[in-house]
């Protein structure tokens, strides 16, 4: 049996040598992998539930919150959602081989700038055995060799996983090799991983912060991070105040566990004495807890008073901060500062204002006059997503399958030669 | 007096504020930097010569090479040529604000993806004073604030070139603290700059390898590499060998210290009898050394033996290392193998063959029929180049103006919520 570092080293160069080959994989194949593993998923159903049972027991009497072992569970319902999602991805546009700019030069070297996958990706991530299926989809389709390393508490529920992934890889006619499962070595094993720079091409860590700190910290190879959303409502003085009620109502309660959920209330003084007293009664319906800056305490004297603290969280709960500022600056410099460049929304009504907003916010994605719940691959028509990078370099914001892929310059001459 | 931490922390941080405002920067304030940076270098010649000679003086007393002394050296001439080329950068077209994107959703919200600047970008280089005005002006162009670190050897040189850098900002109307200057604290200040990921954006090393894995070992902040370039040029058994003779020859010879050079030559065995005698000529003519395989060895005895690591060499001289191979798929693997992911050439007239090496071969810039020498930002009609990345991540090859912005997502609705 071979140690974790060759195991590491193995499965790594094994994915190297194949994204050669992945690149010219038809879109036909690609789909005949979809197609397949969603059959395989629900044909091994058994199998998968009792491998992943075996993971949960043992997190049960380890003694893991409730919460996690919800992350880590399957059922009959879980898997038959796996599958379906496949499907989905079947009718998606594979990004590859498609043309971005074609130019002639003077001396008749034709230049063309070409959508590439970019080769082998590593997907580090915690106990949820869905990430296994989603993550690893999404790189082949988009024609890239994948590395899988998942949390240790998962690993038999990702060993049935994988397996299912290498058979629907065989059944299509491309090499399993092209998805990699790291299940030795623990943390060290991960770090080893991150310094092999010639090997693997991009990093995507999937997890709560302290992951993504870890993964940066030790990496060689790039990393798209997906970092949290502590996300953004201003309400502007010229405002249609029914419409901002219901807007960022939904931002906060339609589902407050997301990442694209409101955080944070600023709201201009001019309006908020109109405003914010009918917000306060809507979020107190809703069982939203407040925490009001000085200002709106007056305005709404049930509120807890917000801490500094208060404006760098990201709730993911009934909780909302609210601050009054004087002015649509005011509230750019206040997303700028505590913000994670993810979504931020004005509500306003003049188009001056909302342009400056539009304009000087620094994140992935800024809207006039909606709800921030719309960040999401689905929503943009992207059609799937790995997640929402609030990385500005190569990805911004729902990252699919073209942000899966690079490009490479092809350049066709007849003996040209410089001079 | 601030130390040297206080002083890289105060830079960071005014450079992050004036990022915000920089994305709106309109062609014309930009263009008049440049016209303005372009004549203050003029008007300034005599002083940039004073301090260029403190720093030139120093080197030479302490025996710095003659090459690194010809880097640092400026004289007027040189600095007609900085001037110049800023009026080259002028005529380039405004990246910022285009709209690369536009999609009306089912619910009536219009979703804009729209090319930004990344924000703020750290420029760490060696003492090559030219690379100071260069890098900035492409920085501030594409809407960029930029934070300078050269080498310390040429800290006088780039302190006035700096100073010149805030007048012409000034004069445009554009804040000074665009242009970031670290001075102080040596390499614990490049350590500590690059762990500031909340105020920087990317880190762009330029100069040696050994310069960019320093920068890549302790940097937080994402890093675009500009590595080597072990260039191929492979001649296929279909080919026209006089086409071939010429370009071989073209790619080595017409300025073997650049990174588009070819540096190994790849033969398919059924053509080595007929070609390589003759390329061996050429090569003599131009006094090129050859380093080759068991087998060239047989058809030019004359050549020097090549040892494995010969492969992995970038030579930046006239010296080029032969293999003769069976295969156009040996050819792919010896590239993909050995490579930089720069550029490398196919020389054949079977297109079928031509295909499978574009395709297979994982390289920013692959041609058919063509040099290598053509990798560059001018030859690609991009007008400048900031450098060549052999990254795979957000840029590849000649990185220009485009390359040196993101994009962001402008969301326009009339209410909308996710329900």
């Amino acid at each position: 049996m071979i140690g974790w570092k060759q195991h590491v080293q193995l499965v790594s160069e094994k994915a190297r040598l194949c994204s050669y080959d992945m690149t010219a994989l038809s879109t036909d194949k690609k789909n005949c992998f979809l197609e397949y593993l969603s059959e395989i998923l629900i044909q091994n159903e058994d199998k998968i539930l009792k491998y992943n049972q075996k993971d949960v027991t043992k997190c049960q009497k380890l003694g893991y919150s409730k919460a996690f072992i919800d992350r880590l569970f399957l059922n009959a319902e879980r898997v038959k959602k796996m599958s379906g999602a496949l499907k989905n991805l079947i009718s998606l546009e594979n990004p590859v081989g498609k043309v971005i700019q074609k130019t002639t030069r003077p001396n008749g070297l034709i230049i063309t700038k070409v959508r590439v996958p970019i080769g082998v990706i590593a997907i580090i991530y915690e106990s949820r055995p869905d990430v296994t299926i989603e993550a690893a989809s999404l790189c082949i389709k988009s024609g890239n060799c994948v590395i899988l390393r998942g949390g240790s508490e998962s690993v038999n529920s990702n060993e049935i996983l994988v397996e299912c992934l290498k058979k629907a890889l065989e059944k299509a006619g491309i090499s399993s090799d092209a998805v990699g499962f790291i299940s030795k070595g623990g943390r060290k094993a991960v770090k080893y991983l991150l310094s092999l720079d010639s090997l693997i091409d991009l990093v995507i860590p999937r997890g709560g912060e302290s992951l993504i700190r870890a993964v940066v910290e030790n990496s060689k190879i790039p990393v798209i991070k997906h970092y949290k959303g502590v996300c953004h409502i201003y309400v502007d003085k010229e405002v249609d105040v029914n419409m901002a009620l219901v807007v960022t109502l939904n931002a906060k309660v339609q589902r407050p566990g997301t990442c694209n959920a409101v955080e944070t209330l600023l709201v201009h003084r001019d309006i908020a004495s109109v405003f914010l007293p009918e917000m306060a009664k809507l979020f107190r319906q809703n069982n939203v807890e407040i925490r009001g800056c000085h200002e709106t305490l007056r305005l709404i004297p049930d509120a807890k008073p917000a801490d500094e603290s208060d404006w760098y969280q990201e709730y993911l709960d009934l909780i909302i901060s609210i601050r009054i500022v004087s002015s649509v600056d005011e509230a750019i410099a206040h997303i700028n500062k505590y913000g994670t460049k993810h979504s931020d929304s004005i509500l306003t009504s003049n188009t001056k204002t909302a342009e400056k907003f539009l304009n000087k916010v620094d994140s992935a994605c800024v809207y006039h006059n909606a709800s921030t719940r719309f960040t999401d691959g689905g929503e943009f028509g992207l059609g799937a997503e790995i997640g929402i990078s609030t990385d500005k370099i190569h990805a911004r914001g729902p990252m699919a399958l073209e942000e899966l892929t690079t490009y490479k310059y092809l350049i066709y001459g007849n003996g040209q030669i410089r001079t």
